[in-house]
């Protein structure tokens, strides 16, 4: 039976720190789907089709991974996919223990699909989408941090604002 | 080809915690070797024969599941049984910084390894090994944390002490 | 002397973890009071009316806790209802912090009243009033996680909205 | 009914954190047992006997608190004295982890007592039995941080070894 | 060559805690610019200007601080006042993830510029500005924890709203 | 007057993390005492005057930077070498607890003299004296993460062992 892991998030925008997780996570399943959640409390910089298509773009030399977007509760996507595994990324204390509440709950709703969390490598431990829409927002060069495509975009995002 | 996953530990003695990590990753791998650290600093209470042969019968329902021990770095063993992803439970914040850093380490020592975190059932969140010593010594009925062979062999070892 | 402690929340809406909580706390103390913040700079679900009938209706069982709601400092509120001791609930780090901030403001401002804080069973680690909304709100079953008349209230309130 | 507490610890000494908390634990309880575990992985400084006669020297101005000791499980000890809730103070985030776990066995093994956390003074956050020895054994005046009994019983102990 | 460090912050209002902060670096280097930061996502209570003309007066004592604004980047800021460092206070673990975060990120952009933590006294761990904003506008006495033109302005700040 | 700063440790061996610490406190700092604690616990695998000669080898081109050891109270030795700061290394939040600890209690016993942490390269957050020594026991390089000499001198003592 084929494994896939579904791998969702705001990726607002996508940084080499998810791409880092994405590479992991596709050597160890048969297909990922990566996932941009639409519904958000905070308004994002990025609209959903924005999101999904730096994903795309970014990750086109996948080729077990595919994108797409989702309403609703994570578990529900996960089942409607096939998923047999939900892939989170870990990079602080921080983040453990709001992702470690999600995946006991997602436990709950959802018994047969595992959370499984991996570790980006250290250079990325400072790095998050909502630090890079801030250093791009100032003029700094973000190439370091994110996939070429996705500096551009910040770059014409800023400049219309 | 054939995923397969390793489980290092020191089992001293195997809880119920560990075998549903167990019971998650064979279901995410085509095989699981879990595996007994022999290097410990401290003294066990069960010998790595004794911590062996519990996994084992603990575990020979599991179809894809081997149990076997190593000396030396995690590392060179996942890379001997042909590894792609060490497994690792966590279950607290005290954990979680102590595995980050080995899991970080062995990413520099083999980037063909993924350090894989899977999460127990939210009931086993207070459970270890040490706990389960800690009961038994004291002649607490320990039946709901381990599996029986296990119980038996706890009891018997402190009876003779 | 009657020991009388307070225990204050958001209660938006009262979740099975509270009321575990409440259950402890009603057997170590005389007297329990449970009241709702009034004031809150994000805008709740349930108005302050909503969230004390919810939670008198789910206490109605116990014969030494009453519910109210206030305005201002929970430090003046506890003296006003001559309470020795304030009760929180602790399930995660992330908790632990703000307590003890909270904690220790409260101990310098009345020195006179102690913050106890209390652990909710295991089960309900992963529990809290805004996942409960959150899986309300895409219509999945929350009857193991609140009362019932608080999930009639939830469906009621997402109906109309 | 007379509501009991039991306060277990090693108190090698005792430290003025722990009189700080003994003080609050003995103005919401109608009685405090506060008891010396004998069973310790590590020699402690004091012998049991001693720390026994510290905490009965310091605390002899509290006239609804008690000084024993005990041997094996803290829940079993608890049940003996008919204790409702067992005391533990909590400063810091690593303290929170082994506490918690702790107290959710606690939970699990005596499901009819409820461990209670009480914070200490924040001028005790750096206050800690093992500090106190450190200091002592270098000859610092620690009248600050323990009784005068315990500071006579650091000088004569270090001078003797 | 003279040794000047930047301490940014939000300062709305400038609390007894930062003031300790500001008392310890001013000892270690030889010229201190405490800069607000211009460009908030919240609405700060204090205008820039307000907050730094609070900075101004509770600082006129100290001969080497001077203060001032900045909107953009920290690093930038840093580089053009000729910082060699970047002062923070830590006081809790929730501090400390984000700061860490931040200060690797800096040094990253400026790798000639070092972030340098300092430690509150004790007595300072609760306070922040936020609780200082919620106790003054119920109408408490701030003045153990802030300057005294600090709480002139907040009691003014709230007799206006 | 001049600003010298202390920088104890166990250092056993000295690692690249070290180093990168201290490279930072000398540009901070006009002088740097870096001194290895004679008193442990636990046996080291170096001996003091191993380990304040491995040091020495790899600081030596740093000009303004010596080397000693010390018994007894960290406070005493910065007070006799006219220290105005004690330099701490901070990498993870389990290491802040029990540093932020240890600053408060040296903040009592030496108010004059102020803890600065700094933070090393986020590519030495996996990296400690421990890791070091396990990986060389197993016959690992470990040139990436310690100086040539220290090197050496871990084949020659896992040699001998």
């Amino acid at each position: 039976m084929i494994k896939l892991a579904l791998y969702p998030g705001t990726f607002d925008p996508v940084t080499n720190g998810h791409i880092d997780i994405i590479q992991r996570a596709s050597e160890l399943f048969d297909k990922i789907v990566v996932t941009v959640a639409r519904n958000l409390s905070k308004t994002p910089l990025f609209t959903t089709e924005e999101r999904v298509f730096l994903l795309k773009e970014s990750l086109k030399n996948f080729n077990n991974v595919t994108v797409d977007s989702f309403d609703g509760l994570v578990v529900d996507h996960a089942h409607s996919v096939n998923a047999c595994a939900i892939i989170r990324g870990l990079r602080a204390v921080s983040d453990f223990e709001y992702e470690f509440q999600m995946a006991l709950m997602n436990r709950k709703l959802a018994a047969d699909i595992s959370t499984v969390f991996l570790m980006p490598n250290e250079k990325y431990t400072y790095l998050n989408s909502s630090i890079v829409r801030n250093l791009s927002q100032f003029g700094s060069d973000v190439s370091e941090f994110v996939p070429n495509v996705v500096q551009d975009a910040l770059i014409k995002k800023y400049a219309v604002k």
